[in-house]
């Protein structure tokens, strides 16, 4: 398991998904630092392991899976975007890769509640614990990897978008359930749970080819606008008809009650039975078969999913702005075109 | 909550009791520690503030209920013990306590299995979710702590700590059930789980004290032993009758099928009947409510308390030893009477 060799051909931009897409604007980036890749791929399996066999057995599941690497692809690219030529972003490609692995297992925590109500999780097969101790061996590694580093600059990034990970997780989970979440309230989740990490990623490629701060800022605000734009449509994906045809369930999200962006669209367009409605299956978690059919409906009688892609469309346009301080050249472009495919995929 | 001022009296080294008691050895660490531990304790609590209120909320329930600060303590002491005289050590005692907050956090997890056996558990009032969430907070605030102290040598041996106390938690979860479990097994277990930190929290006393690195070392292992000594007796006192006028309940680590070495000592001598006994009470978790009065009856029967508190005894006086190469001093004394009364709480 541990020691398999990596496809680097099938990239998926979804969280999620079962079935790989081969976006073209990914292709193009992943062919461009294929050598870089294998060698992260290469750091990742060698570093997560541990005399303890549960812990690479488990990471393996999500780590050596295969298939996501879109954030360490970013510190990858940021590094050559730069003209970084030495090898330390590959370790930090590995460090990153793990902080979001470890977040995922974090993730797959299940609470009572929602196991009364049935749902299984993908931490079935291990557990609850498993998947907690496992992460926190993952975020420890990380750690490890950034002090063999050596950059105080670099641990003072990741440590920070670690800490803004963990409150934007614990600030989804206070306004799970609770429809009057704002907006702005929301945008503070999604900015904490995902764009904090597509930000760190993106500056320390940066930061190790020791670029001038307004560069390695625009670094920052390349990932952090490609980090939300990336998490409102897949937001918008979850309530999406057309993924299920691409073999993703869709619905999770208003099973667990989250207030997402097309959520409080509907929320805030909707009459008074909409309220109602909204107030019992989200607010009171009271769901009945035929809920999730009527979440559709009106998510597309507010036309939702396209002002949700909208939105995630205008931190594209100011993701691929920010990363033009930077001289045109075939990465710049194939970076910019990444996050114009984030808006694009599935519509 | 937060903002409560701590009584630096009562200390209490039970990681789980509710009752304090205050051993003579420790309130004179204490004493002589005492405006170090103000310094320490209003760190901890203006660290854990984050605009995500539930962050502090929860933190504070663990963090700031005051009384266990025995892991920051050893930071301060070591520091100390060498001559430091400057402030950082009380920045790296709270990066201690918060790695420590952090792991009981996540040890509060439940599994379903678990929930299912109707064991309530601390995290009943936030949830599984919250614990891990904020303990990942504070695992991180911890190193951010760091970073802004800035030193590589004390982030190598507290991220190292950190991946060691995971592999520790995952290596006794394997062990869980598991009656064949050996005793190096279960050294490699509280090696990781409890003394590893121990060993880090001191350690890094002398690493900021600039010491030479046989002093280092030597608190190092003074650590590492008193967290070894620590964990067996606390193991001991999980089976010990006279806790429970204390108010502790007894027995939980028999009902979560732990092979603790009480357990190990039994299992080791008992004869057929006992081995069947063992076998479906903690390796297949099938326990009647007479079961633990069993248990009980047989660790009394092959006096595993105290073949568990000898084998404490053997770790402090190594642990003791280890501090001979400092000169003799008030704190010097202190700290190794810390040591014995280790083994000598409760019996």
């Amino acid at each position: 398991m541990v020691g398999k060799s990596y496809s680097m051909t099938s990239w998926d931009l979804d969280l999620d998904g079962a079935t790989p897409v081969t976006p073209d604007a990914l292709t193009r980036l992943t062919a461009a630092l294929e050598a870089d890749l294998q060698e992260t791929n290469r750091a990742i399996v060698a570093r997560m392991e541990s005399p303890v066999a549960l812990i690479p057995q488990l990471a393996a599941h999500l780590v050596a899976a295969g298939g996501k690497r879109l954030r360490p692809l970013l510190t990858l690219a940021s590094a050559r975007l730069c003209g970084y030529r030495g090898d330390r972003h590959v370790q930090l490609a590995a460090c990153v890769e793990f902080i979001h692995t470890a977040t995922l297992l974090h993730d797959d925590v299940v609470d009572e509640s929602i196991l009364r109500r049935g749902h299984a999780s993908a931490n079935a097969v291990f557990g609850n614990k498993a998947s907690v101790l496992v992460g926190d061996f993952l975020f420890a590694r990380a750690f490890q990897l950034m002090v063999a580093d050596g950059s105080l600059d670099v641990l003072r990034i990741l440590s920070s978008a670690a800490a803004t990970i963990a409150e934007g997780e614990v600030l989804q989970l206070t306004t799970q359930n609770d429809v009057a979440t704002t907006e702005q309230r929301y945008f503070d989740v999604i900015r904490g749970k995902t764009a904090a990490l597509f930000a760190a990623a993106c500056e320390v490629g940066g930061v190790i080819a020791d670029r001038p701060a307004a560069e390695c800022a625009a670094l920052a605000r390349f990932g952090m606008d490609l980090g939300m734009a990336f998490q409102l449509v897949d937001d918008a994906l979850d309530y999406s008809a057309d993924v299920s045809e691409l073999g993703k369930t869709i619905g999770d999200d208003f099973r667990e009650g989250k207030l997402t962006y097309p959520v409080l669209i509907a929320i805030a367009d909707g009459d008074a039975a909409e309220t109602e409605f909204w107030n019992r299956s989200i607010g009171e978690g009271e769901q009945s078969d035929s809920d999730l059919a009527t979440a559709l409906a009106l998510i597309d009688r507010h036309d939702a999913i396209n002002r949700t892609v909208k939105r995630a469309q205008g931190f594209t346009e100011t993701a691929i702005e920010a990363l033009s301080i930077f001289p045109p050249s075939d990465l710049r472009d194939t970076m910019q075109d990444v996050a114009s495919y984030t808006t694009a995929r599935r519509f």
